[in-house]
């Protein structure tokens, strides 16, 4: 009897009859013989409604108490699932993330899963019951319940399925793993199967799927996990160890971000300390920086470039306010209408040219870009948002994604 | 430093303005220097809604998974609340029932308080820390959450006050105890103070404002409960060990209870066996019989009455129907235009005739009564639904209520 860790995202349990479908599907897995535990989030717009709730009475509630809070949705699905399997004639019983043994520490809102202990879940395993859990959430060492942060639920997912040994599947309101978002290419293809690094690059680029720290634990501890449509028995993608097979393909990936902010400092007297101050104080504001580029230095100035996520707007204009009293002669421009597009493959670590193909594309459509970085396996490049939806046609045409 | 354990029911705290209302009033007792700890249930029809979603998953959802899903209506009042407090200023936690160490035992649904562990509560005051408890949820030792039903929040409140040996204040939607129904009754007299023993037999006779259970455990710890309004500044009803103060008054109080159904049997056979056959299958379909009758045998047969909860009235079919079959020559009629008056007073253990006063009483002005039953403290006599409001204004009128 292999074990198989489920997960159903907050759409796919939005309504009782979604969830009434899902415990379904869940069935006919559990009628192959396998030992079933399902991973749910809240139903659609629960955490929002309770966040809503929240900020009505502060507005800046404590996150221990966010924490107790929206930790009820998971406990709602989690239960009604469970009803609705047993309604159709199966053992289930559901459990909270602390129930289920989901240890984890940091700060609220934010945590992350130290540990797992599957005791209980393996004894009712061994009894038949199909296990639901509570995703999203633990419990930290004073006892206290905590949220795991933004996908959360596939985090919890691939960590009890890292514990348990075992596949975990993914069931979401997309259908797999596309080589580019198919709302900017229509003629995406959808990818049988990408590498761990490959995906975690993507997800990190901003390909909206899975939150990257849920593939860094698949990759930890080699999970492969199959991501597909939960409510379209079609065939999904397989993020697993890179093999041969994938190897022929030099770009796996293209990804697409938007809610990024270009910062411009321009004439800035060139010291390394003074280029090294601006990064500290943005370092002081916890913004993380994205891309940095710098002009050459022209009269003993320079101009300084970098991207930061759009949502630390604020943060920057008091971190140049301040700035500006210690460098008086600097100006600083921002430029919301900025995109960064990357392209990702395992392949390109041992191909070369990748970068000079996507420039010669760029040049001869006319399309300008201000800011690239590499890592191993992708080329990130920022271009001007009008720009974006032809980059990504002719890219993705190009590169046969 | 005094501990205060305080109360706030569903309507208390049904929207987020009435959550900011009942801070307010927990920051006042606060602010004379107590230690609070307050007790919550769930948000208006929360728990309403809650069991509407199970209904439509199931009609018969599993006990234990009903307790997991309405358990999450505490969770929900319990942090808003704290986040409330918190944004007044003051330093507040909240914790569902088992983070609160309250271990119970029994049937889903319908646990029982078995123990506090209070030293997390106890940590928390000693630091100044307004601890918000989850009302009417603990813990099982296999550690599934459970819940105490009808009247959940009271009982742990009151069981929280006896761990904690301080007074337990109820806050709720009416403003103390009343001799009667001030809606049977509008000139009703509320009481200063009533002792345990009063209480649990109103309560038990079908005063809705508190359960039997919680005035049961402030009896058996000698724990002052003090019942009043959450939203008026008025003086409630202390619920205490007697005392001669109260000990003029015969009668304390009157309770009208409608919820019963009146059963006869004509035409039953008296043999003592025959008898005790009734009673036996009535108790196997585990329906509480209250008030019986029998008139005396006439020709070797005689007619019994009793009384029974209406919501019985299923099984009350079934049963009839099966000892037909044992019994061919019965007949059975139910009438459920049935009300039930109680008086009720711990005077009435050294004083007689109140029995004789309410008869006189009825028979002057007409009020036929079909049974009577009594306790050492309660005298119970069912009547004729139609004549309810008539002999309750005479009785409160003539026993000065």
């Amino acid at each position: 009897m292999a074990i198989i860790v489920q997960k159903y995202g907050g759409t796919s349990v939005g309504t009782i009859d979604r969830i009434k479908n899902v415990a379904k599907r869940i069935i006919e897995q559990k009628e192959k013989g396998n030992d079933i535990v399902v991973v749910v989030s809240a139903m659609g717009k629960t955490t929002d409604n309770l966040i809503n709730m929240a900020n009505e009475i502060s507005d800046n509630p404590s996150k221990r108490e966010l924490d107790m809070l929206l930790s009820t949705g998971e406990q709602i699905s989690t239960s009604l699932l469970s009803m609705s399997l047993q309604a159709y004639g199966y053992q289930s019983v559901s459990l909270t993330g602390f129930q289920a043994g989901i240890k984890t520490e940091g700060i609220h809102t934010k945590n992350k899963i130290t540990d797992i202990d599957i005791k209980k879940i393996k004894e009712y395993l061994s009894k038949g019951i199909i296990v639901v859990v509570a995703g999203f959430q633990g419990v930290n060492e004073k006892g206290d319940i905590t949220t795991l942060g933004r996908g959360g639920s596939d985090t919890s997912a691939v960590a009890l399925s890292a514990k348990l040994n075992c596949t975990c599947e993914i069931y979401t309101d997309v259908d797999g793993i596309y080589s580019v978002d198919p709302r900017l290419f229509p003629n995406a293809k959808k990818l049988d199967a990408i590498s761990y690094q490959e995906m975690m690059e993507m997800s990190s680029l901003g390909a909206g799927v899975m939150e990257t720290r849920a593939v860094e634990i698949g990759c930890k501890y080699n999970i492969p996990i199959y991501v597909a449509s939960s409510s379209k028995n079609i065939k999904g993608t397989y993020i697993k160890e890179y093999d041969k097979t994938m190897e022929e393909k030099m770009i796996t990936g293209l990804t697409v971000s938007d809610d990024i902010l270009m910062v411009t400092i321009n004439n800035v007297y060139y010291t390394s300390k003074n280029i090294a101050r601006i990064f500290e104080k943005i370092a002081e504001y916890n913004v993380n920086v994205d891309m940095i580029s710098q002009t050459a230095p022209f009269e003993g100035y320079v101009n300084v470039s970098f991207t930061v996520p759009r949502s630390d707007i604020c943060s920057i204009d008091e971190i140049m306010n301040e700035l500006k009293k210690e460098m008086k002669e600097i100006e600083v421009s921002k430029d919301e209408n900025i995109s960064k597009l990357s392209v990702v493959g395992i392949g390109m670590m041992n191909q070369s040219g990748v970068a000079a193909k996507v420039f010669k594309l760029f040049a001869d459509n006319d399309i300008e870009f201000k800011q690239v970085t590499t890592s191993e396996i992708s080329i990130s490049y920022t271009i001007d948002s009008n720009d974006k939806q032809m980059a990504v046609t002719i890219l993705a045409q190009e590169l046969n994604l």
